[in-house]
């Protein structure tokens, strides 16, 4: 093992009473876990400071690259998580909405998981030919297709056993509950920035007697969880760098950036090397 | 053991999809397990036709009475599902909105799970009183407080670990929601009849990031769990028949039947006697 | 909340592989949480060092005495831990093997997470008395009755669904695989400190193959445990003073010490009081 | 979908106490699901009688072969059901002991449920063989190696997550606990037919307090979860056939169940054909 390390975009302090619960992604207060952007900045300097860093380094393999060590760090932690909150079971059929890198993670987290048919949501064509990739069994374009109809079709009439919401709107969050079976699972991984409320459909939800559940993350950190992530990378289970479209010099850290923000040249991941 | 049976609101058929999935209230299709208003009637009659009565038959033992036994065939096992769904931590807090008697119930269930401290949220007097004999340690009177407000005082601005919604109505699902902690759960009960979307309060949701999750149940049926729900009424450990407001024979079925519509005159449960 | 504090008789750092993982009782290695006797001492002094206080040192309420508070440290944490191991079914059955102190926490452990039929076993009255008090529904006495045949005999020939072995010792292990039902649960609570090997009687397990799962606990420390278990005690769910059998002086240290090893006088408990 | 239909080797009636808390396979009464051999025969003849058939034949999909079909009778179901009890974490460690038909299904649920790094334990390079196509990236020779050693050795000291018995012996269920680390599982998936008792080492037990966790299974039926696991051979996750090393027409049949007692010219399985 070399001297590289990862730092998750979670960094839990481990010891307050919600880490504690065991939901370290909510340290001290909600969302509390997601500590750079919002509580201090500097991670994009030559040295910043990790708090609790015996907790919260990661050491990177020989055999994993700083490019694919990068995706630990949020990208698949988050779309793994969102997998595994959604409790497929094994042979089960899954549902994922949205392709993005978080998407594309779910993706890749339910095959990693066992399910045997799942469904992938997007309008992208260079997004659907990653998420075969990464273990899709269908692609649904919600441009061309009725997605609720088309996966219920496809699913016999029952709808799927889980659906992950990887986008962070509204309209996607009500179909995960529209295609989702009774006794299923609703996973939220998307952010939802915008509106005072999210709004579940009242039948599909069965009037709230469906046992359906619904669920939701912050991706999680922690040296432990990324070395098991790692692990994944090391045998080949799982390769994150596909996602890596496009890559930039540090000088034109600002390019990349905004190529995330316009989602121009069907971007899904930029990489900045810092060398 | 003596000869009478109890039939509970529910009764699956144990062998289709759902119920091999655990999930026999949805008998086949959702909520399908509640077959007898939606796909038969009778039930009221001298003599009835119970399906797959081998499992959905549950011997009463001699020492529970008719009355209390009525009680485990859904308000029982409807609120008490709704605090096993709560997943309350032993010695956690726990709120349960709306006292009728499946809200009762899920205090009585919060109480037999091992919350140290249950909120019960109402505004009828007499319902704060069963409800402390049920176990509730706080009452709150949504006419006179402002709910949110006051649990999360109570809590030291934590919020509890468990909410329970036992009405059915969109305003206390949101008032669920917000006083619920991150990693925490809203175990909705209540059955929601209007509208097409119940919503969810997207900062207190954590814009969909807060680990906060979302549970609903209908009924769960089966003479199993009928045997356990009687053994806790044997062993003194609740008695539901503290929410039999009033009686009535069956020649006044209808009065008890009008008065389960006005809620008039304080009633909780009326109990119709056929003998 | 005064300016008193409990430090648990487990202390992990919280951030190590294990205690990411979720077993904090495990901290570094196996039993590593429980650091004092065999990695410091000190903790019969004045002042003692705590490791990572902020997460193991818990305030003590202001109407918990020093007493009370005693008890989290240890007995009530692992005789609770050992209950909720059980996965006891609400209205299910329970069995506690052995009633020192642990087992009675066991017993009322069992109690306050839904059982509606708990056996107590062991063989002195006073224990039999407490366990009572605490929650029993059933005593057995191991001296005047063949245990394993009494608890089948009263669950109808089921068995129960779960069993709590607090005692650490071979017969009582192998009685409680016997007595446990398929599907059910044997949790183990006491520490075993002689011979190779611990035995399980193949039949009674059902060749490997009866889905009987075997659980084990060391006692989970941690402020946040603590403070739901001081939670239970100020809403008076449960009194563990009722344990405290003997009280002496600390100049008396020695004689409550010697009372712990022989058992003499049918001590549960002696407390040594500092001041 | 045309009209074949395959049964499982264990038929539960889904509706009795045991069948109704979950434990299907231990239908009324310990391995009671497990009804042909036992309790009635007939299921080599042309026809033959199929308790609760609705529920117990699984309609095989025209593009599933008989004689994959075959394997989600008991060995698929069997092994899977291993991986899913093993409680194995996202890019965990997994140990298989055993590498007949159900330790290699085990090891292919093990790569199905997400483990990252899996040992395969036998001493067969057949075997080893069928492992590694199975998703095992390590193999084990107990002849050559000292497995509990190795196994240690090669994840640095910590022993694995979760650690699968799939023969039925004592040796092998001892070196499972032996290789599994705190907090980690062991499933036993094998018959042990002999002996009064199988012993759990105490030291590598932790004394009975190092949080490992000990599960057992009998092959779980159902059309449900049949269906589910031919949707996985449907899907290309999984191809059971691979471990078809002989084949025998019916007038051969028992040539092949010889094959079975002998373990001769290493077999794995023989597979007979009625046309």
């Amino acid at each position: 093992m070399g001297d590289r390390v990862a730092v998750n975009a979670v960094t839990p302090c481990w010891q307050c009473d919600n880490c504690q619960r065991g939901f370290s992604s909510q340290c001290t207060q909600p969302l509390g876990g997601y500590k750079y952007t919002a509580q201090k900045d500097g991670n994009l300097a030559e040295y910043f400071h990790v708090n609790d860093a015996q907790a919260n380094l990661a050491p990177i393999p020989d055999d994993v690259s700083d490019e694919a060590a990068a995706y630990t760090t949020d990208m698949m932690s988050t779309g793994f998580k969102g997998a595994e909150n959604a409790a497929i079971p094994l042979g089960g059929t899954a549902a994922v909405f949205g392709l993005g890198p978080v998407g594309l993670m779910a993706v890749a987290g339910a095959r990693l998981l066992g399910a045997a048919k799942i469904f992938a949501v997007d309008c992208v064509p260079e997004r659907f030919k990653l998420a075969k990739e990464y273990g899709a069994d269908v692609t649904v374009d919600f441009k061309k297709q009725d997605v609720v109809a088309e996966i219920l079709r496809l699913t016999g009439g029952k709808g799927v056993d889980s659906a992950m919401e990887a986008l962070g709107a509204e309209p996607t969050f009500e179909n995960c509950i529209k295609v989702t079976r009774p006794g299923g699972t609703i996973s939220n991984i998307g952010y939802h920035g915008h509106g005072d409320y999210i709004r579940i459909p009242r039948l599909e939800w069965g009037l709230g007697m469906a046992d359906k559940t619904i669920k939701t993350l912050l991706c999680p950190g922690g040296s432990e969880r990324m070395a098991r992530l790692m692990s994944l990378i090391q045998a080949g289970r799982v390769d994150p760098t596909k996602m890596s479209t496009h890559h930039f010099k540090f000088a034109e850290v600002e390019k990349g950036l905004n190529l995330m923000t316009t989602k121009e040249d069907n971007v899904i991941k930029p990489v900045i090397h810092f060398t």
